[in-house]
C-alpha cells in the first residue's frame, strides 16, 4: 500500500479553499475583462535558457528544471511574467499593440518552506504592452481598486509612487550612480525601520545630509495635493524627477473623476518595490486591517518587457493579484468560508419509488438557475440533513411519502432549523417558484 | 538574444483560444456545481511512487519525472484520476461520503507529437465517490447532456454501456475468464472493423460461435427498448448480466423523466472502454456530425478508487470532458470563433483634453455591466478602429469634440459599419441607458 501524501510545500484543495479561490478567480476574471484584458495562456514547461538569469539568482536556485525525453533542458515557470515576455516576443506581431492580457496561473518555485511560504501558487497578472501612455498607468490603478472592491474589502490602501521621482530625488542629491543600492535600501523601510535603512545608507557612502533628505522624502504622508507638493520640492529642476510628480498628478485626477474613494489611494514615497526592472509608476496595496500581511496586489510600468527576446521595444504597465496571500488574509481577518458545496439547495431522498418525481423537481430548479444536489441514496432523512448541514448548505427541500400525498413540501434552514411549507399542489413549476422566491433569503427562510 | 519559441508538443494560447476554452471551462464549471458537485485542486507535482504503475506501460513511459531540490522522485501529473484516488485515500474523513468532485487542471504527457497530440492539455473530471447507487450512475448521464447541450452543441449522442452487460454475455458464452482480452478487441470494433476483431478474437482462441455472438451483440443498435430486449436476450439468466440490463433500463427511463431528448441516448453494446478498471456502467459521447473526432467526454463506474492508497473501498462514477478535443472539433465544424477579446464596447480616445469625460463614461458603463476597453492614446481614429475590428469588437462608441459639443455619440456595428447617433446631451446616465439598450443587438446596431 502507498502512503497517500502530498510533497513538502504542496497542498491539495479541498472543496471550501477551493470555492474560496474559484470565488476571487472568477472576479479577477471578470474585472479584467470588464477593461478590455484578454486571457492568454503559455505552457507550464519553457526552455530552461527562457527561464534562467530572469528574476533573481533566488528564482533561478528555485527553478524546477530537469531533461525532458527529447534531452531538452526545461524549467517550470516560476512566474507569468518572463513567459509573458516569450510570448510578446513570439507573438506581437499577430496580437497587435498596445496589447492588454490577464493571465491566472500556477507557477513553481523550489522556496524554503520554513518561510511558510508554498512551491506552488497562483498568480493573476493583468499586464498592457506596446504604450507609454499615462492612461494605461492610470488603468492599472482603477483595475486594482475595481478588483478589491469587488471582492468584497471595504478598508484597503493602494499605495502609488513613481520611480521618476525617486530619479530625480536621487539626481538632486547627486546619488543617480547608485540608485539601484539607494532603492533596496529604502525598499526596507517598512519591514527594518528608518534607523537601520539610515545605517545601510551611510554604509554605502550617502552623505548625512542626502539620507536625511531620503528619509524626509520617504515619510512624507498625508493628502495627495500634500504629499505631491512635498515631492515636487524635492526634486526641484529635475526633469525626470517633475515628469514623475505629474504621472501621479494624473493618476490622482484621473482617479478622483471616476470616483475612487480618497481613502483607498495613497502617494507611498517609501514604495519603491526592489526589482530592477520598473521606471516609472509603481503600486503596492494592502489590507487595513491586517497590513502586516503585506502587499496583496503589486505592479508597475516597465520600459521593455522583452528586450532579452526581441529588438522591439516593448513598454508596458501591469500588476499581478496575490491570490494566495490575500485568501490568508480575508481567512485571518474571519472573512474567510467554511462552505464546501457550490449548490445552493439540498434534496433529500426517501421515497425511492418518487426517484422520477424527485429527479424532475432537481431538473425544473437547476433550470430555473438554482444549484441543487440530489442525495443519490434513500437514507435516513437525518444522515442526509447532517451531511448537508455539514457541507455548509443552505436549505434542504424535503418531500417524502406524506408531502407527495398532499402535493407540499417542507423547505429546511440547515442552520436556524426553521422550516417552511410550501403548497405546491403536485404542480413543479409552483413548487419552483415558490423555492426561487426564498433564494435570496435562503439562510432567512 | 534569445529565441522566443515552446517547447514541441506544448503551445501559447491567444485571445482567441483562451477566451473559447474560457468559456467552455465557465460552462462545465456552472453545469458540474448545479449538481451539487465542489471544486478541489491537487499539486502538478506528486512522488512519483504515487504516479507510477496507476495507468498503463505507455503512462508511464511518458510521464515527467524527475529528482527535486530535496532528492525527492517526483513526477508530473499525467491525469486527474491517479491525483484523486491519492486525495480520497488522504482526505476521506474529513470530505464524508458520498462526495462529488470537480477537478479542471492541466496534464502533462510525453506523448510522440506526429500523433497530432499535444504534450500539455487540459481535463475537465467530474466524479462522485462512496455510492453505488444507480442514481449516481444517471446523474453522470444528465451531467454530460446538460454539458454538451449548455456548450451550444445542437446534434450529439451519449452512447451508454455497462460492463455487466458484457460480463453476463461473456458468462454465457464461457469466455469470463477471458474479459480483459475480449474487451479490448471489441473496443477496436469502430476504428478497426468487424473483420479485424473477429480475426483477433479467433487468435485468442474464442470458438467461432461466441465470436458471431459478440459480434452480433455489439452490433445491436436502434431505440433503447429494443436493444434493451435483445441485450436481455443475450445475457440470458446471468445475474450480473441482468443486473447490467436493468442499469441501462434506469438510465434510460430517468434521462426519459426529465425531458432529455430521445435521440441524444444511444444504448450502444459496442462501447466497452479499454481500461480495465470499469465495472459498471461505461459512457462515451460523440459530436453527429464529426463522429471521426471520437468521444469528447467519456466515463464510467468503477468498484474501487484508491485501493492503492486505503483499505477503505471507495466505489464511484464519473466521467471527463476533453476540452481540448471538443474545441478542436467545434473549431473544425465552422463553430469556433475568432474574436480576441472579452469586451463588447471599445470606446476611442480622441480628445485628450476630455480624459476625465472618458474615463467616467468608461466607469459607468463598466458600472452597468458592459466591459468596455478604452483605448489608451488620442491616436487616428481610423487606426484605433481597425485594431478594434481585428480583434473583434461588435461596437466602438465614438465621441469627439463636435459630439461632446452638441451632447452626442456614435455608435458604430465594426462589422457592418453601420452607426447610429446617441443624444445623451452631456447626461453620462443616458448615455449608459442608451449604450445599454442596445448591447443586446449590438451586432444590430
Amino acid at each position: 500500500m502507498i502512503q497517500p501524501r502530498t510533497l513538502k510545500g504542496f497542498r491539495d484543495h479541498l472543496p471550501a479553499q477551493a470555492l474560496a479561490r474559484e470565488r476571487v478567480l472568477d472576479i479577477a476574471r471578470r474585472v479584467y475583462r470588464s477593461y478590455g484584458f484578454a486571457p492568454i495562456d503559455t505552457p507550464a514547461l519553457e526552455y530552461l535558457e527562457v527561464l534562467t538569469g530572469k528574476g533573481s539568482d533566488e528564482t533561478d536556485k528555485q527553478l524546477y528544471r530537469f531533461t525532458d525525453h527529447g534531452g531538452r533542458e526545461v524549467g517550470m515557470r516560476f512566474d507569468l511574467t518572463v513567459p509573458f515576455a516569450r510570448f510578446a516576443a513570439q507573438h506581437v506581431n499577430e496580437l497587435g499593440l498596445p496589447f492588454k492580457r490577464y493571465h491566472m496561473a500556477t507557477v513553481w518555485r523550489g522556496e524554503n518552506t520554513q518561510r511558510g511560504r508554498y512551491r506552488e501558487f497562483m498568480q493573476c497578472d493583468f499586464d498592457t504592452i506596446g504604450t507609454t501612455s499615462g492612461v494605461a498607468d492610470l488603468e492599472m490603478v482603477l483595475v486594482v481598486h475595481d478588483l478589491l472592491a469587488a471582492i468584497g474589502i471595504e478598508r484597503f490602501s493602494i499605495r502609488v509612487n513613481d520611480r521618476r521621482v525617486l530619479a530625480g530625488v536621487l539626481e538632486r542629491l547627486g546619488l543617480a550612480d547608485r540608485a539601484t543600492g539607494v532603492l533596496r535600501s529604502l525598499d526596507k523601510l517598512a519591514k527594518a525601520g528608518a534607523e537601520a535603512v539610515a545605517a545601510e545608507l551611510a554604509g554605502q557612502g550617502v552623505a548625512a545630509e542626502a539620507v536625511a533628505a531620503l528619509l524626509e522624502m520617504a515619510r512624507l504622508a498625508g493628502p495627495p495635493a500634500e504629499v505631491l507638493a512635498g515631492l515636487a520640492t524635492l526634486v526641484g529642476d529635475s526633469a525626470t524627477g517633475r515628469a514623475g510628480v505629474a504621472g501621479l498628478e494624473e493618476i490622482v485626477a484621473g482617479a478622483a473623476a471616476v470616483g475612487v474613494p480618497a481613502n483607498r489611494l495613497v502617494i507611498d514615497p517609501s514604495i519603491a518595490r526592489g526589482l530592477d526592472y520598473y521606471t516609472g509608476i509603481v503600486l503596492e496595496s494592502f489590507l487595513d486591517d491586517l497590513p502586516s500581511l503585506g502587499s496583496i496586489c503589486s505592479g508597475g510600468r516597465y520600459d521593455n518587457l522583452a528586450g532579452l527576446y526581441t529588438k522591439q521595444p516593448l513598454p508596458g504597465v501591469g500588476a499581478s493579484l496575490g491570490i494566495d496571500r490575500l485568501l490568508a488574509g480575508l481567512e485571518e481577518l474571519g472573512q474567510g468560508t467554511t462552505v464546501e458545496t457550490p449548490a445552493e439547495l439540498f434534496l433529500a431522498y426517501f421515497e425511492a419509488d418518487r426517484l422520477p418525481d424527485y429527479l424532475r423537481i432537481a431538473a425544473a430548479l437547476r433550470r430555473a438557475g438554482l444549484a441543487v444536489e440530489f442525495f443519490p441514496e434513500p437514507k435516513k432523512l437525518g444522515q442526509q440533513l447532517k451531511l448537508a448541514a455539514k457541507r455548509g448548505f443552505r436549505g434542504a427541500l424535503i418531500i417524502g411519502g406524506e408531502e407527495f400525498a398532499t402535493g407540499t413540501a417542507q423547505l429546511k434552514n440547515l442552520a436556524t432549523h426553521a422550516s417552511t411549507t410550501i403548497d405546491w399542489h403536485g404542480d413543479v413549476g409552483v413548487l419552483v417558484d415558490a423555492v426561487c422566491s426564498c433564494r435570496a433569503g435562503l439562510d432567512a427562510v
